[in-house]
């Protein structure tokens, strides 16, 4: 059930290209990474299966991806919520097979629920004030702790590329990880999306049953979005470390959450955004 | 009408920060990218606006990107459908007025144009094979020419930097540069999402009459997705180059619709994924 039925489809895809550096024209053999839609839909017992959202993700951990995206978009509660996983059997060409995940719940859906998450953020106003509002209706604050090591952030990205599979084949791809408090990577997945990335490594807690991630740190391989820190709140991480940038809404939020934010993870420092009682400066 | 009417708000903001780098931690402002909700709405003559898209975005050309994502999602079909674009007036705070842009068009807009979009994809299955159909039943292949110098493709990068505004303060936005054949830049926006800055190209462009820009090259800062070749190519961009890597689908859809793309754009050098013809290994 939690593992796909067949062998995946390579994340990668062979292609010729011509390269123009130094020397002349040279035609030579690349993979790329594969950007392929997938549909995602849900179902309570007894009910027809309805879409949720299309996305396009790279191929690998389907099944992640739908579960963390239930999650982190508060549409599912937990691991208790979840029944199975499946690729949908009723699509004329193995192609489509593979590109809609369908999720049967163990209670009834209610499809209603994701319009009313955009209701929250429309129905008073289009601003990052309301956005945030709905966010911290969605979460309660973090927690206090856990405390961590300055240089186990700094550690981080050179951890995360040495874990990073499809990346050295590729180039293309963004990452995330999951890292204990103490720098260790748990869990590093990829994909042509920054926030796929972080709802596949969320999907994997899920069905692992580890959620609240309240114990881990969640490293990306670009900038912290609202999303971002959305995403990692409703999943219980406590704090968000990135190579690049966060905006100012996710610092906002971040901030309103309880979550403390590193931006600029890069060569043997970073800057803190939010809630700095989270990082040991002489650690 | 095409110049918001009020001075817009800046694309940063300050904040301050623990920097923890060589030497002890130091408190010091910085500045980061605004990322807000924009909703998008459009309606015809006599028609009650409709809600097409809401979407995070950085502040700053934001009739242009009302307009962009009208115009490459193939809502529009040029500036002629372009009557007046303006800030919404009945929300109640200053905040919520500049984060809903609404076009009114010369001619009845149809609503039902978004889900035929949607159907147009999942009606037939969900598949990468699916959405490339789509792309080209919107957009004609794009004709011959022209021929761009290699020389002009590989100085894009340091174009692109020196224009970016947003970037030099906060380093966490993307960007996207039209330039001439001759690898001159024309203009430059920068966005939280790489396909908003490409949006408001594309939305400046069509305000001023200049689509289809069949002699402009289009640069990004980051990856090349399906998105940003779709959108490209209703815009009739005919190369797409990049700093990074494209994604298979990308490569896929480019093939189809005769757009040429370049990635790895660094150094001096860069490689070739789809149409090679368009560039002069020599010039």
């Amino acid at each position: 059930m939690l593992q796909p039925p067949v062998p995946l489809r390579r994340p990668t895809t062979g292609a010729r290209i011509l390269v123009l550096r130094d020397g002349p024209p040279a035609e030579r053999p690349d993979r790329l990474a594969n950007e392929e839609p997938m549909e995602i839909r849900a179902h309570g017992p007894g009910q027809e299966p309805v879409s949720v959202s299309v996305t396009m993700r790279t191929l690998g951990h389907d099944f992640e991806l739908a579960v963390g995206f239930l999650f982190t978009e508060g549409l599912i509660d937990g691991t208790g919520d979840v029944g199975a996983v499946a690729y949908c059997e009723d699509v004329p060409t193995d192609e489509q097979h593979y590109n809609i995940v369908t999720v049967a719940l163990t209670r009834p859906f209610d499809g209603s629920a994701l319009r009313r998450t955009f209701y929250a953020t429309s129905g008073c106003g289009i601003c990052g004030k309301a956005s945030l509002g709905h966010v911290s209706v969605t979460c309660a604050p973090l927690g206090p702790g856990p405390v961590v090591p300055r240089s186990a952030i700094a550690a981080m990205p050179d951890a995360l590329r040495a874990s990073q599979r499809v990346f050295e084949e590729t180039g293309g791809l963004h990452a995330a990880g999951l890292f204990t408090v103490e720098g260790e990577p748990v869990l590093v997945r990829e994909d042509v999306g920054r926030h796929n990335a972080v709802d596949k490594l969320v999907g994997r807690s899920v069905l692992d049953a580890t959620v609240p991630l309240t114990n881990r740190i969640l490293f990306v391989s670009g900038r912290v979005s609202f999303e971002i820190v959305q995403k990692a709140a409703v999943a219980g991480i406590p704090l968000v470390a990135a190579v690049s940038a966060p905006s100012s809404l996710a610092v906002e939020a971040a901030s309103a959450l309880g979550m403390t934010v590193a931006g600029f993870v890069r060569g043997r420092g970073f800057n803190v955004y939010a809630h700095p009682e989270r990082v040991a400066p002489q650690g």
